[in-house]
């Protein structure tokens, strides 16, 4: 196995991750003067703030991930390679892969944040976490199978285990998830499962501090909690989560919920990446990295979005670990490798904040722009254009659009399948995927 | 756990699988005044004659499974249970499951067929089916794996075992996965995998007898091997496969094919139910049944479908296992069923054959009517209409127009997702719905 790239006179940038920076960065590098590579374990880009339909059932997959190979198509000095980057050898500008080496004449890591679990173990092996596509189909098959089993199931305390569902974190897709499961219940479930009674499931949604949406305005937190109280969410605030036996979860003041899925969204740590000199670590597991992007210590390593730690005038504990950042890092990266070119200097990034959303199922959003702050039918048609609008490619632009009308109209998806991988082949295929080091 | 379904005084009927034959069957006894239970090991039907468009990245599996519960949502005689009949006590007109026995009045066995591997245990370990949407996506994420892998494979051979694909057996699905492997080669290769060189690319079509799609006109046969070949597929005629290795498909004249992908289309075989007399099982391990589809030696068990062996005047050796006859056979059953409340006697079965048909990539098919033959571009936009039309429900027929559509104006999907499936969390989920008894 071998990286197999051609050697031309173009300097090499080496991209680590293509989520929103990397692929943002990529983008706008194609057809310049540089060699590209863009490297991700997977093959396709992923569109996180949409998780969430996927694992409610109400999006498919492939509407929210786009092939990176579709996006490169046409961009000669854009190479992919599917491969995972186990070390950066900065001393001889090179990075280690199960491809080979590959030398760089600069690196950028966007390799960006996993989900944290505060090093408690319990948790992090019983909780779902919803940070990758396969996550959120995971959980799709979790509900579905538990409600499957729940119709079977006479004991009242066992069927509550298998329907209620507890969701720690109060942020965006803490919000997002309880809302989608609270219109499931409320929609779906008395037609499809009318064996259950849906009045029997409990949604819970748990926050450590005193309000939900922390960080947006507290018209936004308190519009978001009166909105899932009426959907007959349960909102708990104040409360910490000490443990999950995978029974019932437990809160730090000693009381308990009976849940057996517990959606972990409490918090997010970046991704680690063996070769870069400790001190270059910070806050979160981030990189530190000056005005420019370059990491600490380097100047032709970068680090973009939720791995990099920036302190700004009006940010001075680092910037929001949000998708806007890391795309707009991107674009001032890309002009100053760039400008490099034509021996021009770098630019300071600033960070504009164009304002952050949430929805809290139909009808109902809460946003906060720098100017505007609302809430209610308009503020969730804004959150839908913005999102219909961020998705890459025409296609995806238009089937989400025509499965969001159809649910709309329907108050239904049709996409409620339980489909079980192959396990033995896939596992055999992924031990063969190994031995060949992709 | 338990089966958790009201006593009435409707008399019971049982139906095992919701393929063509227990889904039609179903949804004409919807509505009357029999409890219809019906059981299946998925929450969803699945359209077997698409299979291959989702291994090809063509489509997603939820245009082509429709969930059970969906389907049923306003019939309030209907149950739906996902699990597996273990076993058939016909002597207490009971079957067992892991939600423990229930009684039937009448029982309904529509398990359709497997493939078939011929005994032979390499074969079956090594090659890929097609007969479930798991294998479907399990295939596709094999082939886009293998590309990936080939672009950073150097050695010749080697990358020839990964991008090189045989299908073992020249029926429909074996002529359709070709015709599409070919499409891929020649419209999406060049464009996205630009380090290969796509002409390197070989797809075997191997079949044992003389002629591709036995069973239908010669014109089809030959029509269908012209196209192939015209769009670049190898088709070996008169050669049986014997054994693959993993790296090379062994034929019975000592030759030998190299290729990592062996794609099994050559025969299928009836799934197997414990509890029937020996006697009822004949050829292809179907079930001997009368012309009103009651199982040999019962009144009251019935089979319908692939799994059904029904010997007509103009069908001697019983019918072809297809889904027509599933369907056909499916709604004399209700028929007879639904006279059989009113005291009326059961009317005999009678096959009417509607005609078969193949395709072959974009724009060429071949249809063979009871009065007419024809291929080419009309074959073909025949071929898209009845698919269309039977699909279920009217959303997925609107989205597999459009991807359709797209397709063919663009050339192109997006759906060439790897998605590796949570294996470590599915596996304990596995051993989970199993300790649980689904």
């Amino acid at each position: 196995m071998t990286f197999n790239i051609p050697d031309t006179d173009q300097p090499r940038i080496v991209i680590v991750g293509a989520g929103f920076g990397g692929l943002s960065l990529a983008r706008k590098l194609a057809k310049t003067n540089y060699q590209v590579i863009l490297i991700d374990k997977n093959n396709y880009h992923q569109f996180q703030p949409l998780f969430y339909q996927v694992a409610m059932a109400g999006l498919e997959p492939s509407s929210i991930a786009f092939p990176l190979r579709k996006v490169f198509q046409k961009k000669k000095n854009v190479f992919i390679r599917v491969t995972k980057v186990t070390e950066i050898d900065a001393e001889n500008n090179e990075i280690k892969t199960p491809l080979g080496r590959l030398h760089f004449d600069h690196l950028v890591i966007s390799i960006g944040a996993r989900t944290n679990f505060f090093g408690n173990e319990n948790l992090e092996r019983k909780c779902i976490s919803m940070k990758s596509v396969s996550e959120a189909l995971y959980l799709r098959n979790r509900i579905l199978s538990d409600y499957e089993k729940a119709i079977s199931t006479t004991d009242y305390d066992k069927r509550q285990g298998l329907i209620d569902i507890a969701i720690v974190g109060g942020g965006p897709t803490g919000v997002e998830v309880a809302g989608a499961l609270a219109e499931m219940k409320k929609y779906i479930i008395p037609k499809e499962y009318k064996e259950l009674d849906f009045k029997e499931i409990d949604i819970y949604l748990i926050q450590s501090s005193s309000c939900l949406l922390k960080g947006m305005s507290s018209e936004a937190s308190e519009g978001a909690k009166i909105f899932l109280e009426n959907l007959g969410v349960k909102v708990i605030l104040d409360k910490r989560v000490m443990d999950f036996d995978g029974e019932f979860v437990h809160l730090a003041d000693g009381s308990k919920i009976q849940a057996q899925k517990v959606i972990w969204a409490a918090g997010i740590i970046g991704n680690t990446l063996k070769g870069l000199p400790d001190e270059t670590l910070t806050y979160g597991n981030r990189l530190k990295v000056d005005r420019f992007n370059q990491v600490e210590g380097f100047s032709n390593i970068f680090a973009l979005g939720d791995i990099a730690y920036m302190e700004e005038e009006d940010y001075p504990k680092g910037h929001p670990q949000v998708a806007q950042v890391a795309i707009q890092q991107a674009k001032q990266l890309a002009e100053n490798l760039k400008n490099k070119l034509k021996g021009k200097e770098f630019e300071q990034f600033y960070y504009k904040d164009l304002g952050s959303m949430a929805t809290i199922g139909r009808n109902r959003a809460v946003v906060d722009l720098p100017r505007f702050k609302f809430k209610g039918f308009f503020a969730w048609i804004v959150w839908l254009i913005v999102h219909l609008f961020s998705l890459i490619g025409v296609k995806n632009k238009i089937f989400v659009f025509l499965n969001w009308v159809w649910n709309y109209f329907t108050y239904d998806q049709s996409l409620r399948l339980i489909i079980k991988p192959k396990i033995r082949k896939e596992a055999e295929n992924d031990s063969r995927l190994k031995s060949n080091n992709i």
